[in-house]
């Protein structure tokens, strides 16, 4: 595979290259990671200076999720803004949500020219998923698109992963119930940014409007964050269906962005976040030697020693970290403990 | 430190050998947890084929907890047998449980001869304290007690925890109200071998009768387990108080205990939870080795590259596992995912 040409089809924006590109970062196989990370790698080289502005949207099933980001998605798109849609679901291959595909959820935006939106991947190891679609982002980031939509499904850990790696979260509400009713999970109420009603037509209209007017009120009540400026977290009702109020939402976004750089948030949690993916991949990678072989057999057969009860676990811990892994005798201790002293 | 002594004394089940023994294994420093290493090392070669009743036990704050412990265990040292109490409470420090300490909880069983109550390891950390409770049992059972108590406080995840140590595992419920009512997390009731409800006394005698019939009902509806003979999990009712019930629920648990060892499901178990700590240290270790120098410097340095955006997450993270742990080339790869081929 040709790196280097892969690479400036990416930066010139080619769709087939971007697709290509995306397929790899999503491989498993080790010759493809190894072209993966050369790729991102490369792209991070170019320097090209773009940033797109990273969304995270959750919202349990049932509140409008795709017809919003098709709403949302088309109103960019018809402002010539180029949109990436992707989505964090490790349940989805289960679900069967990414065997219907995303695109068919989709189908206006599927066939907008400046829309690019990424079925999940069917995948259902989370943080497998998360590395896949941080570096979908980059990708996209490199090839110019304005806005990444990053998709989750509002019930589980996947929203955490996804505050994680963009730089707003907007939780997608119905009209009417509490948050809990909803079956949004407690935290993830306090991570978001914007909290988007839905569905503010018709006869839910009136609903829509009480149920913004509550939440607003109870974002006053939340402590004060040093990444947001007066008067956010905001509240906000939209109507997807009647494509109602999402210039507004995305004015609030931009406001926020804006707030965030000027002020110097906004780099700081991109470089927060850089650090974060840093260390959880150096932990990932040295936990995966474990399952490789030759280590993976050692261990095998100290753990049945183990089971025997010929050796004890810290015994036979230590001799997979000093002799098995080679990391020298003070592997032995875990450190993981503040210092007590002895009586 | 003699740690041959140290052994010595606490297989003749010496008190003090036996003190100092588990603050050895308390211990966060680093000589210390090599002997410690080396002291349950030792006991285990000693193979003393002493194998004490590991019991795990939960329940909400006021279920009755420690008047439970302090009369079930009076019981057990009435019947001659060796009582050890444990407590696994990772929030212990800051709720001050163990500044108070457990001894004051239970004033007539930690002066009994037969008794050793060691109060939670002022520690937050649920893996340190994991560590050293499974190391405090097994400490226990070489110096001969028949019976470890390990308590918790049945609201987060140190059940999965206890369970992972013991070979029963008991909760304790107030009369009326559900599990969830009273705050029993999910999945905990399904853990349990022996519900028992307490304070079957006074006002609340007929609520505590019904209240185990209700339990009794829908522990029948539970998928039967292979290492639970007929009529297990079970229900119960006890008074801590007026110390009624407790002889029939220890009569309860060595019926199981004995079904257990002659169908093969107690050393099976056994030999899995060893392993499963076995695979938990090596893993903590080799994470350990992160946070000391020269490596926590190493990656300090990268980290700060990635937050600068001159390098990525993935590319700095294969420079620690190749260059800096000289973990090899094949490193790089986190080998987290399934294969995926490249269209």
């Amino acid at each position: 595979m040709d790196i280097e040409r892969l690479a400036e089809g990416v930066l010139a924006g080619d769709r087939r290259a971007l697709a290509r590109a995306i397929t790899l970062v999503e491989s498993g196989r080790a010759d493809h990671r190894r072209a993966a990370v050369d790729l991102i790698g490369r792209l991070n080289d170019a320097d090209h200076g773009r940033q797109a502005m990273r969304i995270g949207l959750s919202g349990t099933p049932g509140v409008g999720k795709s017809t919003f980001i098709e709403s949302f998605g088309m109103m960019l798109t018809g402002a010539d803004l180029r949109v990436g849609v992707l989505a964090v679901d490790p349940s989805s291959a289960r679900s069967g949500g990414s065997i219907l595909g995303d695109k068919t959820r989709m189908e206006r935006l599927s066939r907008a020219p400046n829309a690019f939106i990424r079925p999940s991947p069917s995948q259902s190891h989370l943080g497998g998923v998360a590395r896949r679609t941080r570096e979908a982002i980059a990708l996209l980031e490199a090839a110019g698109f304005d806005a990444v939509l990053v998709e989750t499904v509002g019930v589980g850990q996947s929203e955490t992963v996804v505050a994680e790696m963009t730089d707003l979260f907007v939780l997608l509400l119905a009209p009417g119930g509490g948050d809990e009713l909803q079956g949004v999970k407690r935290g993830i109420m306090e991570m978001a940014d914007l909290l988007i009603v839905n569905k503010a037509d018709g006869d839910l209209a009136a609903t829509a409007t009480r149920t913004c007017s509550d939440y607003a009120g109870a974002l006053r009540l939340l402590r004060k964050r040093p990444q947001d400026p007066e008067g956010f977290p905001k509240a906000l009702t939209v109507s997807a269906m009647e494509e109602n109020g999402l210039e507004r939402a995305w004015e609030e976004m931009r406001a926020l962005a804006d707030w965030r750089r000027e002020t110097g948030h906004w780099d700081a949690r991109r470089a927060e976040q850089a650090r974060y993916w840093f260390e959880a991949e150096v932990r990932a990678g040295l936990l995966a030697r474990l399952s490789r072989e030759p280590v993976k057999g050692a261990m095998e057969a100290l753990a049945r020693q183990v089971e025997a009860g010929t050796t004890t676990p810290a015994l036979a811990a230590a001799e997979v970290l000093t002799d098995v892994l080679g990391l020298g005798p003070e592997a032995g201790e875990t450190g993981l403990d503040a210092e007590t002293s002895l009586a």
